[in-house]
């Protein structure tokens, strides 16, 4: 399995634009093959700050879903959106 | 429920050190009252890079974590083998 920390800032004032656009991507993610979790957070101190949380069966749907038309065209439209956007991939080790 | 992701990078050298003292944590974390979910990540493209995902049934379950015994001297172990340490808490917004 294949787990994901994606964390990303957005830029003052495209908050609630960005947490919008976030959460279209949820319904479609979690339709995609191999795709186990997908729970998206919202940081308490910093509402501008989010983190998704994921689970895949193996890298191979990661590879896919990252070149996803739902998440393609989310990139698309927040790239002007944010401060900063990093995806970690992970093993579990316990 | 409460929603962390936990995330540290170790000072080169102390990877390993401080990768064992993670680990001593996660048997008695899960033993505690009101955790739900304690897994512990390795970044797969920087070995210093370490991430939790926890879920706590409530906030005063998380709280007596952060004081609990075996977090404290952890703490108090790992403390000059850190580059860096942040703790988000969240909210699960879907």
């Amino acid at each position: 399995m294949i787990y994901v920390v994606a964390t990303s800032i957005a830029k003052e004032g495209f908050e609630d634009l960005y947490r919008e656009s976030l959460i279209s991507l949820v319904t479609p993610t979690r339709k995609e093959k191999g795709c186990l979790l997908y729970d998206l957070h919202q940081d308490k101190e910093n509402a501008s700050h989010f983190i998704f949380y994921e689970i895949w069966d193996n890298q191979s749907s990661l590879d896919k879903h990252s070149i996803s038309e739902h998440l393609s065209s989310h990139q698309e439209r927040t790239k002007e959106w944010l401060v900063s956007s990093d995806v970690y991939v992970l093993d579990r080790i316990a």
